[in-house]
């Protein structure tokens, strides 16, 4: 657990986007919840030509923007104490100065590196920690995605970030995983007898994983368009939130039995066949719809984009999963952007009753399921079926709630402040490991390139959809459908 | 269902507590409900002296007192247009003419006839019934408890009014068996896929079935005397609902479907040796003590009791049932007067987690359970553990509401208005079969004899407790304790 040393959160892109929207909201949130260490100082680092008050200050006008109502001026002044610059141009060894002397002001601190750069940089930044001896044994490093375009230059990046750190020091950041319904998700299966033994094939009948967002590529047009939806998300969000669900019971919940149990499942993935391209996988192209009610353009007319770009905006998969458990069961898999709702959510779908023996024929409207949602609010619900009050037993669909927010009554954490906490106090649990990352490019990858020998467009679909129609009949194909289809 | 033919309902004791305190009260529900058919009339019957008119100012007079709140002087008044009253003595056959009489008036009507009397009275009311000619092959009998003493005097009532009505048309009352959340059980078990495959040995910890009073035996000690909590409470309402509980899935909910899955639970009772007797059963009587607070006479002190009584007031047993489902599995049952706490309830416990990842040792006072609650309130809870909000993993008991009364927001049915609702729909499923019956007289008849023989006293307990110590050994000799004591 937490050392009481002095920490320092050094922050690369300390002035970019992330740091703004994310890292310094949650930090000033965990300084007001005095979950920060008072010694904790965070460090922005950028190009930029700034000193500590400019930083600040600039920090200051985001916050208000991104904190909305939470920025509180008083408090926003004793976290501004915290804050640091120093400018460092991360190509150039010499410019590390600045922050090695920062840092030397106190070389007895806990020192966490989070790099919310481009990846191209990564190499570059350690490199130039180490010889700037600013790299002690316990110092930690924090990658944001993207991690890598395929197989082959993730291990590049990993390669070379390990060159200067161990792999207990590397945080790979997957946001999802430190979202309160997954934590839930991991306590409602292990820490109850109830969920565990009605988790697996018997009955289960299908689980579905959907990230939709409503947003098209926005100012990302550019970088969106070398990606795609599966390296964006599939690759990485997608299936670190199916080894959660599919995982076997970890003997613990310290990181390696955990990652070990998650990287079994990545191992267990069944390989697509060229075959399995065609039958198993929808790619999709959002074109000119409309988005919560306005006329948006198509991918093709966004900025940055190839007039004749093949990238998808929409991915859905049947995945399988070839162990004991999970034979035979689908893993439905569905992200894409311009779809008709925002919701990132798990959905358990068990299986109908046998049998009914109330007379009326089971179906899979009223069978049970468990609906763990990330987006566009966070909560646990288990469907059920129940008896209406009254003289004659007659079955009603009824919703309960499994987060308890109400019984708690405690503030959540965000992802990110979960996910920063974890990382000063040296919990790997909830962060990606090489050997993870690298087995789910090796099951991406396939797919990917059976897509491009293909030479087949991706399928158009209209902005403001749940995607092509050949997403529907994915699951269709084995009498089932998707959530919001129900 | 219901056929639209018009119903006699004669209730013989009809001016006696049953039909004043339970069941005009619910006659009077169902008809401010409109689920009385228009031209439904309600006959009392009795000994007394009194016209219809007579008859309607008593009742009015004793609704006033149990309905309360409820009783509203112009529903009243409809209501009271279907009452009718007809002067009988059970035992002279001649006198059963005014009642022939007024069933004359409409020879098309279906009849059912409500015997809330004596069960020595059954015999004749049901021979003189006969030969009035009043009994159509379509006319049903309710039978209110005591169904006999023992097996053989149990065998003689169901003889004798079996001599006159077919089992398919006698309906032995048991009204835990209307209570809602006994049904909210049936349709939890079987309208969902997600308990079922929990409900056996492998998860199933223990179940207990606790039906507790806090009253004494008031003015019926006289009667008591010469019943005790085995015979009055055990042999019926407590066996009944460990049919429900335990019973395999019917293949539907149709009666006889039911009511042979209860019979092989009964027949599956695995029965108790002498020394059985001395180790897995607990009778017990109350010795002056407090109840709310006020200072209670012990029981060999109430009226009309003998001042030597062996009469038990209390019952603990642990029963195992001889099944693959429930091998293994104790079933504690218990039942008291003047005890601590007015609850009826099933508790199901459920195993612990058999390993925890959490770091916490397992413990029973963590593990699942599901609390079926008749008494003082209506409820259906589960117990899970769930994760507190924030940044670490730390996991908390948390109670799920299983009824759903909020979510669908309709009254709710006393039981007495369920199951009489039921009898006039011809629905046998909650009432208790001729098989069943004498099958639960023959596992209780063994415990009582071998307490018989054993000349031993009933083990006292002070008034407005839990029972004798010796309840508490009887789980915790398996290392388990009662629900109240977790």
């Amino acid at each position: 657990m937490a050392t009481p040393r002095p920490l320092d959160l050094v922050i690369f892109g300390g002035t970019g986007d992330l740091a703004m929207r994310k890292l310094l909201p949650a930090l000033y949130h965990l300084h007001c919840d005095a979950l920060l260490t008072p010694e904790a100082r965070i460090i922005g680092v950028a190009r930029d030509s700034l000193d500590d008050d400019g930083y600040r200050a600039f920090s200051r006008e985001q916050a208000q923007r991104f904190l909305g109502r939470d920025f509180r001026a008083d408090d926003w002044q004793t976290f501004a104490d915290r804050l640091a610059y120093a400018q460092v141009d991360a190509l150039q060894a010499d410019s590390f100065g600045t922050l090695a002397e920062r840092l030397g002001q106190r070389p007895e601190g806990q020192r966490v590196f989070y790099l919310s750069t481009a990846p191209s940089l990564f190499s570059a930044i350690c490199r130039h920690l180490e010889t700037a001896r600013l790299v002690a044994p316990d110092s930690r490093v924090v990658l944001e995605k993207p991690l890598g375009h395929d197989l082959a230059s993730s291990r590049q990046i990993n390669d070379e970030v390990g060159r200067h750190f161990g792999e207990e020091q590397i945080y790979r950041i997957d946001h999802y995983l430190g979202k309160e319904p997954v934590q839930n998700l991991l306590a409602l299966r292990f820490g109850n007898a109830l969920f565990e033994p009605l988790w697996r094939r018997e009955w289960v009948r299908d689980v579905q994983i959907t990230v939709a967002e409503q947003v098209g590529v926005e100012s990302r047009g550019d970088f969106y368009d070398r990606v795609g939806a599966m390296r964006d998300m599939v690759q990485n969000h997608l299936l670190q939130l199916l080894c959660i669900v599919a995982m076997e019971p970890p003997a613990s919940i310290n990181p390696d039995a955990v990652r070990d149990e998650k990287l079994k499942i990545l191992r267990a993935l069944r390989p697509f066949t060229t075959a399995d391209v065609a039958t198993r996988s929808v790619r999709g192209q959002y074109r000119a719809g409309a988005s919560s009610g306005q006329p948006v353009p198509g991918y093709l007319e966004e900025p940055g984009i190839a007039r004749d770009s093949h990238t998808e905006t929409f991915v859905a998969l049947k995945a399988k999963i070839n162990t004991w458990r999970w034979a035979g069961v689908p893993f439905f898999l569905r992200t894409g952007k311009r779809m008709q709702e925002k919701v990132a959510e798990i959905v358990i779908n068990f299986r109908s009753v046998p049998h009914s023996i109330f007379g009326v024929p089971s179906s899979p409207i009223h069978a049970n399921r468990m609906v763990i949602r990330m987006q566009p609010e966070e909560t646990v619900d288990l469907h059920l079926l129940a008896k209406q009050p009254g003289d004659v037993m007659q079955l009603h669909p009824v919703r309960l709630n499994l987060d308890f927010a109400e019984a708690f009554r405690s503030r959540r954490l965000e992802a990110y402040e979960r996910l920063l906490m974890d990382v000063m106090r040296g919990n790997l649990t909830l962060f990606v490991r090489r050997d993870e990352q690298e087995a789910a490019w090796r099951w991406v990858e396939p797919i990917i390139e059976g897509w491009e020998q293909s030479g087949e467009r991706p399928k158009p679909y209209t902005a403001g959809t749940w995607g092509p129609s050949a997403s529907s009949a994915l699951p269709s194909r084995d009498g089932l459908c998707w959530h919001e289809e129900i």
